[in-house]
């Protein structure tokens, strides 16, 4: 059973098409600049990449592309688009009424586009590469798997603010959350690794690349989540803010500023880039903190040390911790900040091996703390495309 | 010695008159109104509360009559004012500049003056108040006492957002914190009950009144601590809504809310009212929760998950922890929140105490955690006019 996985954003399709007879990657790539007429593919099998410059107007016509991509006698990994048995489309925003993976229908679809208001850069490419696919492959069960599902489950404490209630009930102003489907990844993985049930396990869950979540997790459920309504708050991230009192907006527009200005400079020009000024990339700012830029320093204990403190609030609303799970660029591929992480933690019990931490090999999942760790610290690698295959296969079942 | 303790709003002039010797009030009272030709004057002596209707057309007036009410032969304390040594000024922001109580000259009234900026609707009364007790009392030294103080430690991993830095380095843009005088008050008090040196003390501190803030303190000096740049951030308060999502805003007004609306909105009819609908006092509350009343009883659910979650996140990031120290209104009054909090700290080793939760009498200090729970709990009354008057003693020796 062929699964091929769809993540189209404004100008870009990623795909990957999986054998899930073994969970295997038969072809990978991503298609840029879709929309004008100088776009690229870069098309990946057996670990060769292959770049081709083509036209894509539209995600259309960019699929169109792709597909004959997959057929095509050199670099091709299928005979016929026919072996496609299903396809899995990434959709960021769920809203409340799709809270679980799900087959695509005009009903879906409907919900989908109304929740574009609440997730208006990214709802709308969701759609166009849905459509694009449906069009291309009308015979097949197209899948929708929502970036918001796995948090779905939050409890009203959690998920509301502390705002007028008819914000909640009329403007839909609630914690949604993001991430969702590598949260439920590494939450499942590490219940495999750990060999436990996943209804008796609880984790905290941290996805740290350039955009960062955290989850507590009780029972499998998610219960708390450090993303909002929006994905700018909670932790630093590499362009976002994550938490700041929310009068500095006020102010700043007080100051003269725009709305547009702010929204701007709040999702791409802070987080790690702001406060060192000089890059949004964690490799950089480590660089650069060893030869005494205190500023990229700054950023880095900054992002350290809000971790730390999210994983303390939820260390204390969750009944036991089995593990903290670190995944994604830098929770995956950052030892010093992996090092920091556990160092913070040492009040609740969290001892570094740093031996471990240093040899864990990467992709690999391992722990990096001492067997005798009170609060153990998983490197545990996410694989969202084969999360949203597998609830594909899940849904077609 | 006696020290004369003013806190002017922008309609109101609170004061307190202490006989130093032995720490004791001679005089309190309240001028509301003022500003306005009927204004009125609660002035209370031995328990005693007198109202007066008076005329208050400004503040220089209204603390001309406090003043003539303190000589007054029938409710007076004093025979003449030049028995009052040193007048305390609460002023809510010293911004960057200001760190410690300060003697009051022209060059600090210009800084406060400057600060205005970052505290519109409190700096400008403050500095109407100073003025109107340095006309009246023009010979006695006069302190600037200011909320923002006891928070000039953070280290800028815990006062820096994660924006763009010339935000903080131009426009001031930081956490400041505010209710410090309130947080020092409970921190030295602590150390005396404890009987430890305050430079030893590691406490968290929660103010829950109206406003809710709480302080990490290590060795005495505050580490970390809820309240912002405004106090808008943190905790859910009576009407403010702490902590959410800062693109709600932008949201928001992408739907047509002006700056002003949002502004009021958030400071005024969030927090416990706007998630209950019904009411920003903690009684009323609890009240409406008994009888079933979901909206009431989801505010204060989400009020004691808040502070719950940032004991957790305090408790990471100090080395130990000698207490939680609850005050305020609602600290110091709220049995079943406080009771709530303690079941909430049960994985940090809370352990309730019920009787002496129930049986510790109003204004007392003391532990509502069993002796052996490893994270006692403390309720310790603040005391903040006290404090200034305290600090004013120590800027005039």
């Amino acid at each position: 059973m062929n699964v091929f996985v769809v993540n189209c954003g404004s100008s870009s399709i990623k795909y990957q098409l999986f054998d899930m007879s073994n969970q295997s990657v038969l072809a990978k790539g991503v298609m840029e600049r879709v929309g004008s007429e100088n776009a690229s593919l870069a098309h990946t099998i057996d670990g060769t990449k292959h770049i081709r410059h083509i036209k894509a107007p539209n995600h259309t016509e960019g699929m169109a592309v792709i597909l004959k991509t997959l057929v095509d006698p050199e670099i091709g990994v299928l005979k016929s688009i026919s072996e496609i048995h299903g396809v899995g489309h990434r959709v960021v925003h769920g809203g409340e009424q799709l809270t679980k993976s799900s087959r695509i229908d005009q009903n879906l679809l409907a919900i989908i586009r109304q929740n574009s208001q609440l997730a208006p850069l990214h709802n709308p490419p969701n759609l166009m590469g849905i459509e694009a696919a449906m069009t291309a492959m009308p015979d097949v069960p197209h899948v929708a798997v929502f970036d918001t599902a796995f948090l779905s489950t939050l409890p009203p404490r959690a998920f509301r603010y502390a705002v007028p209630e008819d914000w909640y009930s009329l403007q839909h102003v609630r914690r949604y959350g993001f991430h969702g489907t590598s949260h439920k990844y590494v939450t499942l993985k590490t219940a495999e690794i750990l060999n436990k049930p996943v209804d008796k396990l609880n984790v905290i869950t941290a996805h740290l690349g350039n955009g960062c979540s955290m989850t507590a997790v009780q029972g499998g459920r998610a219960i708390d989540h450090s993303m909002g309504m929006t994905p700018l708050e909670g932790l630093v991230m590499g362009t976002r803010c994550g938490d700041i009192d929310p009068a500095v907006l006020i102010y700043m527009m007080k100051q003269g500023a725009s709305l547009e200005e702010i929204d701007n400079t709040l999702n791409k020009k802070s987080g790690l880039l702001g406060v060192s000024t000089s890059s949004n990339d964690m490799r950089d700012l480590l660089a650069s903190a060893d030869k005494g830029d205190p500023k990229a320093a700054l950023a880095v204990e900054m992002f350290v040390y809000r971790v730390v403190k999210y994983v303390g609030s939820y260390f204390t609303v969750l009944p036991s911790v089995d593990a903290l799970v670190l995944t994604g660029g830098i929770g995956e591929n950052s030892l010093p900040v992996r090092h920091r992480i556990c160092l913070g933690l040492e009040r609740l019990g969290a001892k570094i091996d740093p031996a471990r931490n240093e040899s864990l090999p990467s992709g690999t999942p391992g722990p990096i703390t001492t067997d005798d760790s009170a609060l153990p610290v998983w490197v545990v690698p996410t694989n969202e495309e084969l999360m949203i295959a597998r609830d594909t296969i899940a849904e077609l079942a």
